[in-house]
């Protein structure tokens, strides 16, 4: 194999250049922003945990974990969700402290990728997890705050698809007994949204032509309040009418928080993580044509890591929505530029130094003669990215000429 | 080898509970502001770079790099520290910038560990890189933004030590001519601030010993700039003398600053990287025993990734300086409580979105019956991590109660 050119970066990486960051620390800080008004609070844990903990409580498939090795020869893995790592610490460090506990983080995760284009092997994730409240209330607040973030992260128009795992659970295990894998296939097809390929599994189950319509009519089951209804129609089975009446619970929490117009009921929805047990959701902004955060309740979780207590939480994929939103416009962003001579220095450094306790972004230079000064220049916002050669007012400090330009 | 138990975490790396992150978000935040009022505009670039580029450049030694094998079987490293990486942006992406550049980042980095306590194997940088100026305004510009930095982090007492790595090279090839192996043991013992090996090495070296006296004299070669005078006695090498005569000009424009009072010439000072060509610097914080930041001129890094051109900079090692900066005190932090039954729960929650947006953290809860009715606490903050169960203020919005605490 040859050696990668200097310039080169890895396949699925991405250098953010700092007309891209000013937004995406802008949206972070904002959507933490929102989530500390929420009464949740940030933690940090490190990028690396161990395969055998937090690698395999993840759930993310074994060939998507980055793994290495550590000079004791123990196998770590680069963290690929941070839902696993909070309820490591929740266990550990946090594991006296009095529940519910609110919880939020923005961090870097990582997922190998195969050779398919426009795959992120590292993304950022910003997020909360609410722990210890198994209610109905408790998944409405985690939604609602979704939905809060979002529009603090500056996305306009998006909706949030939410179902539940239970209720699918409970009406394959109703209408498919005893087939564990025919389960498993066609909640793989809702996963991977693959409608066609639900329906062609369904054909081929051994089924009364009665029940395979029901349970294709499951893939209408998609609207406001009405779907809980009619899903209760579908299934007989314990579990999924529990799944169903706890999702209509928290729909009346959300119609009290003021929020239903931005959420729709979707009982195909099964959520990226198969950790997750109860209530999930996903959220699509109208701009952007994936996901731009997900979440769900997980209540066994925690066990793993000896703490058993149930928990809800989501996270918004940061990096997404940073093509979705509108940025400050560059001419806002340039600096002032102070230029003097080495007679004049001082008055120099002191005006800059003046005008950044002002708040001013100020570039300062040393001009040795007068066919060195800058004159104020403006480029082309969208081919430069570096500020460094266009200024929004410049000060002259030298005694071969003195002028405010 | 037994498996790590399930909340364990790798060795070297730590948790950041809530408010140490508050802390350390701040001090983040103000320091990348001080950094752009300066013009520097922030990067982000990928956690994995490739081992022959990014890896190699980084000059930190191959067994403090973290290594792992992508999907396609080519070497990528965690990255060690951020110059490479902006230097392989500069050359790719904005190779086509006007110079300088002024750019800055706040990123993790990593250093595989060995089995000694208190190492860090995952810790936060901040920092500058100003790239296209070999001037001593330059240099003199980083070494200023470094202290405005410090200052920002809130870090109060500190001196900067600053050296010149031409000044010992110049130095060490006069003194033991031919002998490269001394010259780089003598550096070592410097890097390694191990005055007592120094002078072992010094004391075997077949020197007349008068030469040997000057050289232990450099040792004692640490003040203000009356110290260049006294180097310049030392060496006639031509790149000894033009390393000073670099350094006193840097000195002239940090008293044009007005800083020079923070800064302490060192000409025992080498750096830390191998790839730093001219002057190099370290912050000691009074209150911390390890330095709080370093930095450097690099003129030979760039041309690795195809772009010949001189830079200098330096990063603040933001979490240490955590451990020696005050934070706020916890009880600013509470929450209000809004509790509420669900009779009430639309008035409750409407409170709680009004506070929201006055800016107060709030925090909701449903309570099922007068038993369930929290009360204001006051706890330890020493001894709770988590606001989860006391609060500022409680409004309860109840049907069979009504009081505001």
């Amino acid at each position: 194999m040859s050696k990668p050119k200097g310039f080169e970066k890895p396949a699925g990486v991405r250098d953010y250049l700092p007309r891209a960051v000013t937004k995406l620390r802008k949206i972070e800080n904002d959507v933490l922003h929102c989530m500390s008004r929420w009464g949740y609070r940030q933690m940090i844990t490190p990028t690396l945990e161990y395969y055998d903990t937090v690698g395999v409580a993840s759930s993310t498939s074994d060939q998507k974990l980055y793994k290495l090795l550590n000079n004791r020869g123990q196998a770590l893995v680069l963290r690929s969700e941070m839902t696993a790592p909070v309820a490591r610490v929740v266990s550990s460090l946090l594991k006296d402290e009095p529940l519910p506990l609110r919880l939020s983080y923005h961090a870097n995760v990582f997922r190998a990728i195969e050779e398919e284009a426009g795959r992120e092997a590292e993304f950022f994730q910003t997020g909360v997890e609410l722990v210890g409240d198994d209610s109905a209330e408790a998944d409405a607040e985690v939604v609602a705050l979704a939905i809060a973030s979002l529009q603090a992260a500056g996305v306009k128009s998006f909706k949030i698809a939410m179902g539940h795992v239970g209720f699918l659970n409970g009406l394959f295990q109703e209408a498919v007994p005893g087939l564990p894998e025919a389960q498993e296939e066609l909640k793989g097809h809702l996963l991977g949204r693959d409608y066609v390929a639900f329906r062609e599994t369904l054909r081929q189950l051994a089924l009364p032509e009665a029940q395979k319509q029901e349970l294709d009519g499951l893939l209408r089951l998609r609207g406001g309040k009405e779907i809980c209804g009619q899903a209760l129609e579908l299934s007989s089975h314990p579990l999924a009418r529990t799944s169903i009446d706890h999702l209509c619970k928290v729909w009346e929490v959300l119609v009290s928080y003021g929020v239903s117009q931005h959420v729709l009921i979707d009982l195909t929805m099964i959520g990226d993580f198969s950790y997750y047990t109860g209530m999930t959701f996903e959220g699509y902004a109208e701009e952007l044509g994936f996901p731009v955060c997900s979440g769900g309740r997980y209540d066994n979780l925690l066990q793993q890591f000896g703490r058993a207590v149930p928990s809800t939480g989501f996270s918004l994929k940061t990096n997404r929505i940073l093509d979705g939103v509108a940025g400050t416009p560059e001419s806002e962003e340039l600096p002032i530029l102070v230029q003097y001579d080495a007679l004049r220095r001082g008055e120099g450094l002191q005006e800059a130094s003046r005008l950044r306790a002002e708040g001013h972004a100020v570039v300062t230079r040393l001009a040795t003669g007068p066919e060195e000064l800058q004159t104020v220049k403006r480029l082309d916002p969208e081919t430069v990215e570096s500020a460094g050669a266009q200024y929004r007012k410049i000060y002259t400090f030298v005694s071969f000429v003195s002028e405010h330009s």
